[in-house]
């Protein structure tokens, strides 16, 4: 028999972005990275949207790495001035800034040596000790030091990275979902969903509501990693809505 | 001559969801509350996403109450049982939860008596001490105590409840934007654009790569409450760009 207690691995997301707290820009990282990390067995547990500002970026990553599994970062390692994440992390790790050799060589080969400035030479400085997360888009590279790692804020650079290292993370036991949408408001549902969490204490379970061509609805989401009992549960969630002659949403909900 | 040292206001975001943790949904609370402060002239400091567990929930809404002037929550006050954001928040504060008699009658004038039942009648429970925040879409309300306003999760009623709120959010100036977008990739323009913050200290001065039509682009954004002085910086920056022969983005950046 299996042991039951695997370990479970958490991790939190810190976004660094003035553009997104100013609301110019809407966040296309959390979702990315939240469903990558639940692919490979790793909770996120808290994502936190911070200014571009050296000692809130700091004091973040120095809360965050004691208390997560893993942390990423996401924003502010470009070549421009307001890309302060480089030298946050070094300090907040207390080690020196580096030009690192193999990223100056992945610089130098995408620019060709005439367009490598100062401005994009800076992209090659990592923490003392980091290692390099790969760029299949742009070459100049993210990198991880300890358990935090810091990946660009453009979407799809960021993703080609976090593609490139999740694969190299150790995860628990994977969360699966299952997920049935009806054309009910929430209140006619809600005390037979909460006898059926009861049931099955081991299966988080949630209701979301939306509204479809002008009628309300629910999505009711069941989630665990003991697949066999979270089909069990689902079987009992289809029962119940039957059993009040539920209409379904047969798209799937927003 | 006016007083030049107004004082600013800074707000935290609180979204409460394991929908948005897990990956499931894609959030759009965000952009909208952090648009809608910046008109007030409150500035979004801080956003945390955490998920629905009630110690995480009041050692959050805790720490953030006296950091900031306002907190706003959105999530978790629906009739349904993994909705356990007003019972947490009034732990927070340490009062009791309390049937508020006006909710109760919004309640029973949306809902009709038959249909009024006991996990409807939940969403009718405030903490003592609340004020209710109107909701003109399903009528269940938010509400504020202290400097925490606790909104719904879903877009559409958070936005409402919103809106009918804003404007007696007291705030300071409010912080215009400038935004010039240029087929360069960021490495071109870093130094310029650097010399130009230099130059102008009290405009923040963000650059935010994209891609269009498979070409390399920036958008060069110039945020400040003088706006005298960011128009003048503005015009700097045409000139810069100019200088270079930049080609303009003419649509608006993502």
């Amino acid at each position: 028999m299996e042991c039951l207690m695997q370990k479970s691995y958490h991790a939190c997301l810190i976004i660094i972005g003035n553009e997104i707290l100013s609301g110019r820009t809407q966040d296309k990282n959390i979702q990315f990275i939240a469903s990558g990390l639940g692919t490979q067995g790793i909770i996120l547990r808290e994502v936190r949207v911070i200014p571009d500002d050296e000692a809130v970026i700091i004091t973040t990553v120095n809360e965050m790495r004691p208390r997560y599994d893993y942390v990423f970062t996401t924003g502010g390692i470009g070549p421009t001035h307001d890309d302060i994440t480089s030298l946050a992390i070094a300090k907040a790790f207390g080690v020196e800034l580096l030009r690192h050799p193999d990223a100056v060589k992945r610089l130098e080969r995408h620019y060709g040596a005439g367009e490598l400035n100062e401005a994009r030479m800076k992209m090659a400085y990592v923490p003392e000790g980091a290692t390099l997360i790969d760029n299949t888009v742009s070459s100049a590279p993210g990198f991880q030091i300890g358990n935090v790692y810091v990946m660009a804020g453009v979407p799809r650079i960021m993703q080609a990275m976090f593609d490139g290292i999740k694969h190299q993370l150790k995860g628990g036991a994977i969360i699966e979902s299952r997920q049935l949408s009806v054309y009910f408001p929430e209140g006619i549902i809600a005390k037979g969903f909460s006898d059926l969490q009861e049931k099955y204490p081991a299966i988080e379970m949630g209701s979301y509501p939306f509204i479809r061509q002008a009628r309300l609805a629910t999505s009711l989401v069941l989630r665990g990693s003991d697949i066999a009992l979270l089909e069990r549960a689902y079987m009992d969630l289809e029962e119940f809505i039957d059993s009040l002659h539920g209409e379904r949403v047969e798209e799937e909900a927003e």
